[in-house]
């Protein structure tokens, strides 16, 4: 794309209110716009990002069986009163709205009720079992602090997949195959190094549940990190039964900040029973469905990645979530530039084109900002040399190839 | 896909308050599920359907310059009272609902206040004009009245894109490129022939504006169409001096029922001047950005799409939108069928397969009500004769060929 088409600028300057590094780079680079407080709207970069994150996530949730569906924001508060969730004194971050004809509902903070009431009607016998269903769609949370920019927004992306299953057998199984998902969607998207999965409270239906939690200084969370065993303890949950259960001492653990960007969860029939999800098993015996559900914010994940990685300079996106690959700067060589801009696109490559009338350090200042994770510079002296210089953003290596190497550097 | 896979299931009854035909046959082949009165969750067909109308028409968005953005549902009421558009008396169907520290919030039913507020921080000279940015998300509209299904809903995908120019001129261009983008759209979505560029109201920015209006005995709309000349009047602004200005008369006009499926709308300066967007002209002068907006519901279209075709048996769905090309129905020969799934599918043809232990009547039933283009039969009977059966659901037309004959005619 070329940048003089982009309508979105850089700005040297966030909203006074800010105070998350995440946001404050990301609405200066231009990829979000902020609203208000956790409410964040996403500009064409950043929504990029975050379709490249998302489709990672959708392809890890298609290969264990996922089916893709789209629930409503507005919910039924009768459904909510059979699991006990409608009450704000149960569950205190509700947004709620009214009906024309008074009928207060809410607006889904989660869609464990609303999929396990869909399931009612679609889920009759074993035969029927297992499912999976999953989602990637808003939900509103009424958080009485929102400071943490797309990491914690009152209204934000968010893929949901719920598992139907016959036995406890059945639910363990696919939990693997689920954790295993979630390591390759952290992995995929250049975070899977410093994201551990994490023992937490499982509630009444297992003893742990498990969380992904993403090394983080900007971190709300504390956990308890065995790096040389490569998992971890919500500090909440730490005691000696946990440390036995897991085979740790504390001597080889380090407290430490975190996000938890991830998070899978035992049902079992926690909502099954109170809405009613039945299945006939195969001896014609009536019983509810063993579920479990598991969790991860695409623009919490976004919001992760610039605070891992940022620099002084600005954001560093990998690879596999960069809204382009390359960052193509003209420094007034119009014509060898847009020769290059057309082999590299012709060549299947992501580039922005920076096309635009502008003096070398304003462009080499936006690059940096905008973190794409390649810079190639065409200017009269790479020209004159045959080369063209490409500049690795994430580790600030400088290299100098012609035409052809350059293509096969970035077709890698 | 195997059907044996999905987990939807058709049903012979809709709920009992549901009234509209789109959403009653959606509901029965488990396209959508209802949640309350015009508040639908897209199951993984309907999902399907919705995203293949929503490329299309992001497709056409893009060629005309379109860059897409995400907004977001809760709106800052401060922006509303800008252009005076908070109030309840002025705007009837808002959902409004309230942060923790007790700041009423709205539920965004449209989004001009917020795109003109963003591109404050990107627009300052007429060197960064035009600007065109859409985004395919979710409104909110307080109905009073839901009972027209997904066509008119309390929340629904939305199409919106807006237009930034510096001039009438400019406006009035681009305003034509997105007549033919529509008519491209309502085209390729296979409504073309019943959809009609129809005047209405125009408010006080231009004379008028323009409706695309899909004929349909389901629509809540009225309108005047001069069949011979394609073009149509909305009732609302039927009168001898817009006659005039058409060149139309009475006697060639005929009284029908429709859907209104788009709308394209000049706003000149109705929200950048309240909310303070300007530009500096060649002059150096301070003038107000001339906005246009341009609207379309991929869940109405949808809506409108099954309202046109359906027949009898159920819904008939246009081959660019409909989930699957082809649905394969085996009658117990398993080995002849998966062979043939695996054929068509790595020709790169989308396949929905029955491979489920169902009678023939119930396959056909429910492969009716479904609605795919064309539905492939593998049978005892057509193996001995050395062909498969193909029927066209549309026209009914049956075709005995044989593979290589088939393999040619789905992929044409």
């Amino acid at each position: 794309m070329k940048q003089s088409q982009l309508f979105t600028k850089t700005r040297k300057e966030a909203p006074k209110d800010e105070v998350s590094r995440n946001a404050e780079l990301l609405i200066r680079a231009g990829y979000v716009h902020k609203e208000m407080a956790g409410v964040y709207s996403y500009l064409p970069l950043g929504l990029r990002v975050l379709n490249k994150i998302e489709n990672i996530i959708r392809e890890e949730m298609d290969a264990i069986g996922g089916q893709e569906v789209s629930m409503t924001a507005l919910q039924d508060r009768m459904l909510w009163e059979k699991t006990d969730r409608w009450d704000d004194a149960k569950v205190d971050n509700w947004f709620k709205t009214k009906l024309k004809n008074g009928n207060e509902v809410g607006l889904g903070f989660t869609h464990e009720e609303a999929i396990t009431n869909i399931m009612t009607n679609h889920i009759s016998s074993y035969k029927d079992l297992p499912i999976y269903a999953y989602q990637i769609q808003t939900k509103f949370r009424n958080e009485t602090r929102a400071k943490s920019g797309i990491m914690r927004g009152r209204e934000f992306s968010m893929k949901d997949l719920y598992s139907f299953s016959a036995t406890q057998e059945d639910l363990d199984a696919f939990y693997e195959l689920a954790k295993q998902a979630y390591k390759n969607i952290f992995e995929r998207a250049g975070i899977g190094e410093i994201t551990f999965v994490t023992f937490a409270s499982g509630g009444v239906f297992s003893k742990y549940s498990h969380e992904f939690q993403t090394l983080s200084d900007a971190g709300e969370d504390t956990i308890y990190l065995s790096r040389g065993k490569g998992i971890a303890v919500n500090k909440e949950v730490l005691n000696d039964e946990v440390l036995n259960d897991l085979g740790l001492t504390r001597d080889e653990l380090e407290e430490v900040h975190s996000i938890e960007t991830g998070n899978i969860f035992k049902l079992g029939t926690r909502f099954s029973a109170p809405i009613g999800l039945n299945y006939k098993d195969e001896n014609g015996e009536q019983k509810p469905v063993i579920m479990g559900s598991y969790g991860i914010g695409p623009g919490r994940l976004m919001g992760t990645i610039v605070e891992s990685f940022a620099d002084d300079k600005g954001i560093v996106w990998p690879e596999s979530v960069a809204p382009f690959k390359v960052h193509l700067i003209d420094l007034r060589e119009k014509e060898a530039s847009d020769a290059l801009y057309e082999k590299l696109t012709d060549a299947g490559i992501e580039v922005l084109y920076d096309d635009r009338d502008q003096s070398a350090g304003e462009k080499f200042g936006g690059s940096d900002l905008l973190g794409m994770p390649y810079r190639v510079v065409v200017s009269g002296k790479t020209l004159a040399s045959g080369k063209f210089e490409v500049k690795v953003r994430k580790t600030g290596e400088v290299l100098m190839l012609d035409e052809n190497e350059l293509l096969a550097y970035l077709k890698r």
